[in-house]
This record gives C-alpha cells, structure tokens and sequence, in this order.
C-alpha cells in the first residue's frame, strides 16, 4: 500500500539569504572527498531510473536548504538520489564508499538544526520513494513500515485498526519515519507513551558500505545480543541510513479532553503539574507550558471512558482553581475547540516568525531551572529589540526558548550564545533535548556530554564509517 | 541512604552436580589470559580493604554458581572483589586490563543463562556495596542510585513519594538494578511501561580498560550526540561495568484489581486478550498466561480512582463471559488475593523444580505461534515422562517453555535443543525474550539475529574492550 504525501507545511515567511553562516563556523570541506561527476551520474541514473537522480537547480533546490531557511548548501553542485528499495539504498552507498563521495540522508527535510541538508556538495539520499506499509498487526499493535512513509499518514493508518503512534509533533503532516527515528523526535506523546527508544521495537538500516543490518524484530522483548537498532535512534544519519521501521502502536483513545488554565507565577505552574499527575494519573497525555503574557498551562486527559476521565478533570480543576493554584481556565466543550487550544500552542512559532527573525533553543532543564533560563535572557536583552518567549513540554521538562527580533543582530546571537548553551550545562540539562545536534550544535556536545563519552562516540563513527562519508559535518565535533 | 538486603531468594531443591557441562560445549580457556596471583591479591587489597577481597573457597562459592546451581565456574582458583565506589571499579579494570585479567561483573546473580558466574577462573567483580540512593527527585519522579542497590528496595523506596519502579519480576528480592540494566531485565510491568531502553534516562559505566563514561543524564529528553547509556542495556556486562543509573519512575497507581480467567482454548485466550485492551484501556496493567490443566489468564489494573477501574473491569467481565470466551473466573477482593493469585503464576517455577530437572526457555513469539510451540513440543516428548508446561506474560508475546522431567536426561535435551530456537527463528520470535544470552545461548544467537548483526556486534566488542577482558564467552559467538 502506498501512502500519499499529506503535503502540510507552515507558512515560513523567512527569506534568504540569512547570516547563518555568520554566526556559526561552516567546517572546511573534507580534502578526501570526490565531487560527483557525470560518470557518477550515468551509474546512478542505471542504477535507479533517471527520473530518480535529480541535478537540475530547480529541482534540487527544495532538497538542500532546510525548511526555516536557515541552512543552505554552500555549493550550486547538487544532486539527489530518490532509491526505491534497501537493496537500492545499499547499492548507493557501496558505489558512494568506494568513490569517497559524501550522502546526506534526507526524509521529510523538518529538522531544525541543518542536519539533514548538505554542507557542501553532498549527495541527498532522499527517502520519500520509500513509503509503504509493509505490515500491521491488530492483536499486538505492532506496524512495519518504510522509512520514507509521512507520520500523520502512518497515524491515519492505524487509526482505522483503533491505534495511534506513539509519537506526535508540529511537524507531522511532511516528517517521515525514518528521519523522527534518525533524530529520535521527541513530540507531545513522549510524556504518555515514553521515547522512541522503548517503542521502536526494530530497525532495518544501511551502513556507509552498503551493509544492510536487518534487526527489524516485531517483538517487544528481544534480548539476543546487543540491540545495535538504539544506535540509529538519534545519530542523525550518522552511522547508517535506516531503510525499514518496526514500531509498537497502543490502542487509540477514544475520548479527549483539553484544558487551558492560567497562572499567576511559575511556581503555580510547577503545583498545577503536579496536581494534574496525581488527579489524572493514567488518563494524563499532554501537560504543555507557554508564556504569552501570562503562564498558561494546556493540559491533556485521554482515555477509554468518556466519564470517568471528565470526573477525574472535574475533580483535578475544582482543587486547583480552589486552591488558587489556578487563577483562570476553560476546558474544550468538543473537538474543534480542543483542536483550537492546542492551535495556540503551535501558532507561537509562526506568530514569533513573522516577526522577523528567531534564535530558536530547544533545552531540557531540571524543573526548578525550567522558567528561571527565560528569565535571565530576558534581563541580558533588556537593551535590544528582542522578545524572549518560553514554551515547551513541561512534562517532559523541555524548554523551548524563542528569541524574535526584528532582524538579525549580531549582537543579541553573541548575547545568546554560548550564554545558554553553558546555564543550560551549568544544571546539567541537556542543550539539545528533542531537536537533535545536527550542523548547529557539534563544538557545544562537550557541554551535555564528557571528553570520554564524545571520545568513544568518535571511536563508533570511525568504525561503522572509516571514510566518514555519512553526514559529514553533522552531530560530533572534528577529531584533533 | 544505605538499603539493605531483603535476602529473598526461592528455594531450590536442585543440587549438584547438574550435568550442564555435557549439554553445553564449554569453549576452551582463552590462552592470551593470566590467571591471578597472590601479587595480584596483594594490589587488590591494598586498592580495596582486604575484607572486600574474597579468594577462600567458603566465602566464593556463592559467587561461582547461579542460583539455579546450573552453571558452575569450570576452576577452583577464585577471588571476588568488591569495590564500593566507580573509582574503585576504574582502577580494577585498569588493573586487570593491563595484566590480561578477565572480569566477570556480578550484581544480585539471579539470572539465568550462567551469565554472571566466571567460566573458569575469571575474577567476579560484585557491585553488592554499591548500594546507595543518590537522588530522587518527587516532581519528575527520576531516581539516581548505584548499580547495587537490589529492585524491591528502590520500590519501596520511592513507593514512599508515591512513585514506583517501571519494572518488576520475580527475582526482585535479590536483583540488583545495574543487573537488571546489564540484561535488560523485562518483567511483569513492561506492558505498561514500556523496557529499560525507554526507562532508563542515564548511566555511569566503566569500560574494560577503566574508562568512566559519564551518561548520567537525569533528563527524559536529551539527543546530544549518539545514545551510548543504549550499548550497556543489555550487553550482559560484555562492553562495561553500569556503576550508575538515572532511571524515570512512574506515579504509583493507588488502586489495583486482580482477575484470574479461565479459558477453554488458546483462541479464546486470544480474545480475552484483545478484549482486555479495549475494556480496560490505559488501566490495563499486566496479563499473563499459564496452562496449568487449563487455559488461564491473569489480569491486573491498577488506576488512580477504585471505583473507576472496577466499572471497567466490571464491564469487559460481563463481556467476556457473556459471550463465552471466558468461561471461569474470580476476582481478588483484596490485596491479600490478589497477591495469592500472582503467587499461583510465581510458584509454577518452583513447583516444576521440585519435580525434579527443569529445562527453561525464554522465548517471544507472534500470537499465532505463541501456544502452538507448547503443543508442538508435547508432541515430541509424548513418550518421555517430561511435562511441558507453559506461561508468560502474553500481553508481551513472551512465552516461559519450561519442561519438566525427573533427573536430566539427555534424550529429553536432543529432543529439545536445537529444535525450539530453530522453530522459534523460522517464526521469526525471539530465543531470548528477557533472559539474555550469557553462556547458554552464543551459538544460537544467529537464529534471531543475521550474521551482518553478528559481525557489528563483534566489532563493537573488539573496539570496547580489545582483550576481551569483559566478562569472557558469553553472549556472543567466537570470532573465526
């Protein structure tokens, strides 16, 4: 069966050029590589069909700049590759290891760090021919798909066998599967139903010569050796290119109740929390902050008994509005007005886009540091034009920082960075929480990671990938 | 804060010696390894206090043979260490590297493929001093501990804050946390809350030559770089030493319910399943399987509102036994029964012990095969006087074989070995679901997992630990 493309992109009023390459040192380009040539070309063209290899600007131009705009490649000689099958994928990077040439695996091209657009003249190894679904099991919930298939898609999918992914994000009408694997995309869902880490149950991917690693168990527990499938979750493309997914689905909620309450300071925010995980317990799905104004706390019940979870709600916003932990609130009275208050939620990046220009951060903080990072930029920007905006997934104690200004301004990047990068270090939280390292972040690993851990990080990608040739630039910083 | 041993362990009535030996071909001691010497006891002393290092036989031989008394170090010549800090543990590996020592860790012992007791003369390093409570934080419900600390009291301890472990098995009395960690230890709650790979949010490990890798994130999200805390979940203590752990504990549910079933056929076992799911949706909390003269399934909820999960179990009850598909059963009225009617199910193993010789398979297998193994089995033995029976945690497709005669016999093992992991691989299931490899399984391995796997496995081994110090002959084949 083939999936179609849902086709959903937010409007992005940024335009280039921007001076990304400004604010971040672009690595010099790797003297071992080879540049593709016709002859390249003329095998790949063979190999898969010629509608297949793409060299024309026009059409390459989609494929080799990221979809906020903010990472582009340096270079006008691009080319990309559209494989249909592993075997296909496998053939590519053999020919591509042999010749020294560099591929940047691309799914849904959503990230927000650079990490799947190339650098230089990489080759993108697209993966957006690849979008069937292979298997869906009823009695376990267990689906196998390719990678290249869209996640709304695969939702929809399994929505009509009465499941869901386990994972949801702004993103999902254009992110494929295989890149929220590559990059382990965190989402909404992660605070019910846990990371990709526990829910992905199998992986088929290649590696940098062409070796097919065919681990795609459908089995929840699996304990035969090491499960070399985690190391795909989340190296960006680094180590392998995954081909094939074996995921587990739990049953879909049939009811869904959304709330949108108001608080008069953070530590209301942090109580309201809390309150919620003890009142709705089991029945808990989403628990999102944001700051417009004033502290907003979204909170999201689902369940399989439309009473029972409306009086665990009512029982929760009776304590909470009675203590005045909340000062204010209103909960959906059907669907749409949930869809509405959740609307708000996602519009804040769009809203801050238009304003002009956006510092995005995307951190996780112990809780009590969790709003004080907003604050103190706030205070270091006091001088400038800049907004600092705070939203996230406060479940999962995941920041996102926006800073808009009205253009970029050298200025307020140097005021940001690595300003945030060390306070986020300082309390041992992570500089990058779901968004991943990509070509933004490498030269700050060190502040979330040890020299030790990096050290065998490098060890890992020299041994899967001795010519380096899979995502270059991207994820670790360069070897001395 | 200090634990203390609970000291539970099951009685077993087996006694040496169990002819494990000639079942199982013992690979040749690796000739590249030194034996200790009293210069090598001598340092260790002097590292450690000399009461943490044991070489009398008296004080070693608990550490030499599993607690099943199935697998028994092949040597006489022993020593235990017992480091009770992550420094201690670097500078024994270091020390043990360089002078070609091999290292068998060791947590609490209650596995069940001889992976934690030496082969031969290898050096136990037991984390039983290890055994503190770092940190717990009561909003986001994360624990920090040391590798030692035994599971059922880290329940107990954040049961006090309302939270509790995401795992629990049997062995929980005697299991220590880093062991659960090393194997990936499975259990009675992974259909709730998902494996260790999901759960666990850092770890402190030591590789083979000393190295402390720091990856003690308390974050749930964090995607800096690859997820290295991933390569020690489940390698059995072949890569590294856990030392640490940052694990992720769910609320506490309030209020469970315990239903035992009974079934006419393995179809209805089915439904019953499916049934459970729908009914009882995000209560649902473990289903578990066992033919003991008839089909019976366990059911547990556990919620936040009593009256809310009984109207849920009330209600598939009243479905499933209306329509037939469960034909006997009853409900626990109260904690007490409910824990008699998990005892049943924990008491099949000891049970089968008392007869005499138990053969035991781990295995994960679809639905559809999940019963027909059993009956394909009882087929082959019918003129022995072994009895197969068979239980499992089926919400998980995971399937305890355990067949059960009254002393070893060998025409029983040829008749079961290698016939259930070929007839599991050619369903594509698991042959080690929970239980890991260790020394048992190596040469089965490739029957759930290809050979491209094997040799990546092998050459993350090579690259972590060179001499192969860690925890010799277990897990994976030898190299040719």
């Amino acid at each position: 069966m083939m999936l179609q493309t849902a086709g959903r992109r937010m409007k992005i009023t940024q335009t280039f050029p921007w001076p990304i390459v400004r604010a971040y040192s672009t690595p010099a380009r790797n003297p071992s590589f080879a540049s593709w040539t016709d002859e390249h070309k003329a095998y790949f063209q063979q190999l898969l069909k010629p509608e297949c290899v793409l060299t024309n600007t026009d059409d390459t131009e989609a494929y080799t700049v990221d979809w906020l705009k903010k990472y582009k490649a340096n270079s006008s000689h691009q080319m990309v590759l559209k494989p249909k099958t592993t075997e296909q994928v496998s053939a590519i990077l053999k020919y591509c290891n042999e010749c020294n040439l560099p591929v940047v695996p691309q799914g849904g091209n959503t990230g927000l760090v650079g990490g799947s657009v190339p650098v230089y003249d990489e080759i993108v190894l697209s993966t957006n021919l690849m979008n069937s679904v292979i298997s869906f099991d009823e009695v376990s919930g267990i689906l196998v798909c390719e990678a290249g298939c869209i996640l709304e898609n695969l939702d929809n999918h399994v929505a009509k066998h009465g499941h869901m992914m386990p994972l949801d994000l702004g993103a999902k009408g254009t992110c494929q599967i295989g890149g929220n694997i590559a990059t382990n995309a965190g989402g909404l869902r992660l605070l019910r139903y846990g990371s990709l880490h526990g829910t992905v149950l199998g992986i088929e991917a290649v590696l940098a010569d062409g070796t097919v690693i065919d681990c795609l168990s459908t089995m929840r527990k699996d304990n035969t050796g090491y499960d070399l499938k985690q190391l795909f979750i989340g190296s960006e493309g680094t180590l392998g290119v995954v081909t094939k997914v074996s995921i587990f689905t739990p049953p879909r909620s049939l009811f869904k109740n959304v709330a949108l309450l108001a608080c008069e300071d953070f530590v209301s925010v942090q109580k309201a929390f809390v309150e919620a995980k003890k009142h709705l317990g089991e029945v808990l799905s989403a628990v999102e902050f944001m700051d417009r104004h004033s502290y907003y706390v979204l909170i999201e019940t689902s369940g399989s008994n439309s009473d029972h979870d409306m009086e665990k709600l009512n029982e929760y916003l009776e304590d909470v509005m009675g203590s005045g932990v909340v000062v204010d609130g209103t909960v959906a009275q059907d669907e749409a007005q949930a869809r509405k208050l959740f609307l708000i939620r996602e519009d804040i990046t769009v809203a801050l886009s238009a304003r002009g220009y956006v510092y995005k951060y995307d951190i996780s903080l112990p809780i009590e540091q969790y709003y004080k990072v907003a604050e103190e930029t706030r205070e270091r920007l006091v001088s400038t034009d800049a907004k600092v905006v705070c939203y996230g997934h406060i479940g999962d104690c995941n920041v996102h920082l926006n800073v808009s200004t009205l253009e970029y301004d050298d200025q307020v990047f140097n005021a940001l960075e690595p300003f945030i990068f060390e306070w986020t270090s300082k309390y041992r939280g992570s500089i990058s929480a779901e968004h991943g390292i990509g070509r933004h972040k490498p030269e700050y690993l060190y502040m979330s990671k040890s020299g030790n851990a990096i050290k065998l990080m490098q060890q890992m990608k020299k041994m899967m990938d001795p010519k380096g040739i899979l995502n270059p630039y991207k994820v670790l910083p360069e070897t001395e």
